[in-house]
């Protein structure tokens, strides 16, 4: 320890410290739980939740600490790799820290690339498990979330062959669904394009009831929404009554309930709610737990997990989704406002090659050689870069915190150029500290360390960007305005009318905003890179869900199913039969 | 110890048997594990396969005991109840006992019924974690399955849309699947009526190829039907090489292997070739193992659960599906072979009243009271309906098994009665008990284990109904002989043309014969009860799975997709939750 990264893989690094990693036994030792506490499952135990908080609750909460990053290009900035850094580094510091991360989906992991969460010496254990479904939590989603779209073709089949006294027969009123207009889709967790659109029920009467469908990809559910939000296991439940499948003749929503399927769909997920326990190479936990989408739902890790972290440890550290015009804006005006939670300080993660680009670098082609712009020092590109990172510290210090900017160290970088970020980012009240984490492990990031640890001492005025009371439509604008640097919002009026709809009923009253937006961009334009100038936010319609509660302003369109390309990764993993061991996902 | 199962209900009993259920450092204790080839899992941790057959490969086998019944009616015979039972009794005398069975599907569970092993004092544990999933298997086949899929219709849209050069540059030939002549679908394991015919890929020329497709449940998976008969890991992914999912223009097959995904199936299955472990509520180890259809597959628990058991335990206990004729037939013919193990007894279980259904007694109506004829002492009834019993005796010893039949005791039956039963059984040559098992537990069950116990003792010359050599033809005529009592086999056009070409083709030599029959009759009308006379098998069609290698002989109509009624048992299902408990599945 540490490896060196030059020479070894990720793969490579990842089963020489999967060697030596904490037993059950060494983990309920380490994080002083009772035996019980702990649900052994493989190289991979859960915590039960549920247990462990009950015997907690009065235990003061350890301090929170925020991810999140500039906004990302194709070079990277290293949000997670800072995620499992910082960890490493608070280890070294002999604190107890822990983290939480989003658990991956298959469809990605199968398509563009296998997975991995970090890197080098800041990397995520064991990475087979977390690669291929870990304890089965988005199987069990799919599972809840398929079970209601079989309880509701198979009821539509029933209300479609029998009159109203055989169904009250069966104890059943008609539901009268209208079949042009069911919001529900079916789930898998694979990026299967070709069912994206569909027609099922085909057949005679007993074969379902005609209609046309959808797959998503099970990560894009809002099951998954859901767990990422509910506080426990009662809010879980109460979430998954409300779930908008489709609606009647008359315009009525039909819920879960509705169709009595809300309870079979929460034992179907009653283990969700106990994070799974995994580690970084130098062993500090990170429970992986949830792995909503960054628009349609808050794109981070749970509130669950993140409540367990802040009692087992004194420092737990939470990664945001994309860059913080989207990812810390979720976490500060929806997450932590639904947990109560009070963060201490934000990690803004970025890179002097990335920051290079922002400041109007050459496009990056993969295959050719990496233009010399980012290989040799450029003060000039790099300091017009650095407004993304200035209008990122300005974002963060919005919400009361002092945020610690992150410079994640690439062989590259020059001192001059290191030393012009920090300055950057000092002048716009940050601190700042070089890390070389990816190369060093917790060894590296001991500056960074220090300068969270220095931040955490400070008292933290958190406010949130708007009141609940706001309405929709002020809330998007000032987030517009003072998060992405748009002069203004433009409605089209389909979304003006659904706008004035919801501020207008009560029942949407305490829904969360949820901004669909590029994260590619701080405006709704992916190629606009640094800090656009004179833009209005363009929003076409708003998403409801009516059991996450979440209204999504749509600044963009969204696919809720990727495709499968023409040269997938699943081409080459296989396993090696004498072993078990799963080869080529890394 | 025992409890009583006229007071308390079935998942009463088993919560009170959990509390006391074998923790996994007692079960590495127990079973004489190493530490590590216990893999921890909740309350049902699984055996590391591949370790503990390294370890254990020249450790004699076991004594090797089948579960099997008469021909199944509405009153039920109880043929799990009795492999808890054994097992239980085997267990009070002593021994050093285990057993596998099946793993459910969530279809029936959310449909008919909750689910449950066995009832009253033989009674399979943890229930909870049987009936929703335990170590995720199915989940991991669901996924696995439909990786192929994904592959498959994403390899149809690229290959549509793309040149041979723009192929070529991907490292990709055309493989020019014929869309009309798609063989596999897709699967979900809920009954999904709703699903069983659909169009996919509508949308543009991204949105994947435009198709018939169907889904089936996933227990009816030929994936499933593999991990029952592989004999190790390597068997598993050889096998998953060959799995025909389609043909090309010019009728050639196009499998996983063609696909290339294969291999990565194969990693999502990694784990299912490790047994879960669970228990009797007198705490016998039993494994859950594979969960495949009883009429395209063998329908019981894995070869690979019971090498496992054989290493473990010096009884083994494994239950075929559905009655001797198809159950035993293919755990004699198919299982049996393809392991190359031998068993040393068949348990042969009867009811009094399931008899008498077959001796020509009334026909049951639900919610109706019970016709007196099966709560009343009749011997005429009975004696008539113990034809159906002789048969099947006589189909066991015809493989070298001298059976023991289990007259599986309920409180209406009358000591005449069992002593009927009794002395026909030996009059054909078996050995016979009476027991009590549901009623009383192992103490119950001491007469079945002693004459199992003496049973074993026996030598058995073991054979097959037909050598490997025997044409698919005269295979079948001599199963629906020599096991159905048929006069013959009637072959529609199709499936002559279809016996005559796997016949005449040395690619299909090594394939098993799995045949296609109701299980309601010996013969291929459900409604003919106890040992029909004067009929023939008509067959109307043979199905083909490569990667299982099965050649199945259709006797009968198979759905591969059950339906969801208008009273599903997903209704009554919800959680606790303070706790966490489910509540509603039994």
């Amino acid at each position: 320890m540490p490896f060196d990264p030059t020479k070894m893989k990720d793969w490579q690094i990842a089963e020489e410290a999967e060697k030596t990693m904490p037993t059950p036994e060494e983990w309920i030792d380490k994080l002083g739980l009772e035996k019980d506490e702990l649900i052994p499952y493989g190289r991979t135990p859960r915590i039960d939740f549920i247990k462990v908080m009950n015997r907690l609750k009065d235990r003061p909460d350890g301090k929170y600490i925020e991810v999140t990053a500039i906004t990302p290009t194709p070079l990277g900035e290293g949000k997670t790799t800072t995620t499992m850094g910082i960890m490493e580094g608070l280890g070294k510091r002999g604190q107890n820290v822990g983290g939480a991360i989003r658990q991956p989906s298959g469809g990605p992991t199968m398509n563009i690339k296998g997975t991995a969460a970090g890197g080098g010496n800041a990397l995520l254990i064991p990475m087979t498990e977390f690669s291929l479904g870990l304890t089965g939590d988005i199987n069990d989603i799919t599972n809840a979330h398929n079970l209601a779209m079989v309880a509701l073709n198979a009821r539509m089949q029933h209300e479609a062959n029998y009159d109203d006294e055989q169904l009250a027969q069966r104890g059943l009123r008609r539901l009268d669904i209208d079949p042009k207009n069911v919001e529900m889709g079916w789930v898998i967790d694979f990026a299967a394009q070709g069912l994206r659109n569909i027609i099922i029920g085909l057949g005679g009467k007993k074969d379902g009831f005609l209609m046309q469908s959808k797959f998503g990809i099970t990560v894009s559910s809002e099951l998954m929404a859901i767990l990422a939000v509910a506080k426990d296991l009662a809010d879980l439940r109460e979430r998954l009554k409300h779930i908008v499948v489709a609606y009647d003749r008359k315009g009525n929503p039909i819920t879960t309930a509705d169709l009595e399927v809300d309870g079979a769909m929460c034992a179907w997920m009653r283990n969700t709610i106990n994070p799974t326990l995994c580690c970084t190479v130098e062993h500090q936990p990170c429970f992986v737990h949830a792995g909503p989408f960054a628009n349609i739902a808050i794109g981070q890790s749970s509130i669950i997990a993140d409540r367990l972290g802040l009692k087992l440890f004194d420092y737990h550290v939470t990664e945001s989704g994309f860059a913080a015009d989207i990812g810390f804006e979720k976490f500060w005006n929806v997450k932590c406002r639904l947990s109560g939670l009070k963060p201490n300080v934000s990690i803004l993660v970025a890179t002097v090659r990335a920051l290079k680009m922002h400041g109007g670098g050459p496009t990056v082609v993969p295959g050719r050689p990496i233009p010399e712009e980012y290989t040799k020092e450029n003060l000039a590109l790099l300091e017009k870069g650095c407004e993304n990172l200035v209008h990122m510290i300005n974002v963060v210090k919005k919400s009361g915190i002092k945020p610690v900017v992150c410079i994640n160290s690439f062989y590259t970088d020059t001192p001059a150029e290191q030393a012009l970020v920090k300055r950057v980012a000092e002048q716009a009240g940050a601190r700042a500290a070089v890390s070389e984490h990816w190369l060093k492990g917790g060894e590296g990031a001991l500056e960074l360390a220090d300068a969270v640890m220095d931040a955490c001492k400070e008292e933290v005025d958190f406010k949130y960007l708007y009141p609940l009371e706001m309405p929709l439509r002020q809330r998007v604008e000032l987030i517009a305005k003072e998060v992405y640097g748009a002069d203004g919002v433009d409605w089209a009026p389909l979304a003006e009318e659904k706008a004035k709809k919801f501020e207008s009923d009560p029942k949407y009253a305490d829904y969360a905003t949820m901004m669909v937006k590029t994260h590619l961009s701080l405006s709704h334009e992916p190629t606009w890179k640094g800090v656009p100038k004179n833009w209005r936010l363009p929003i076409r319609d708003i998403l409801v869900y009516g059991g996450a509660k979440f209204l999504c302003p749509m600044a963009g369109a969204i696919s809720l199913m990727p495709g499968t390309s023409s040269d997938p990764a699943f081409r080459r993993i296989d396993v090696d039969v004498n072993t078990g061991k799963v080869m080529g996902l890394f």
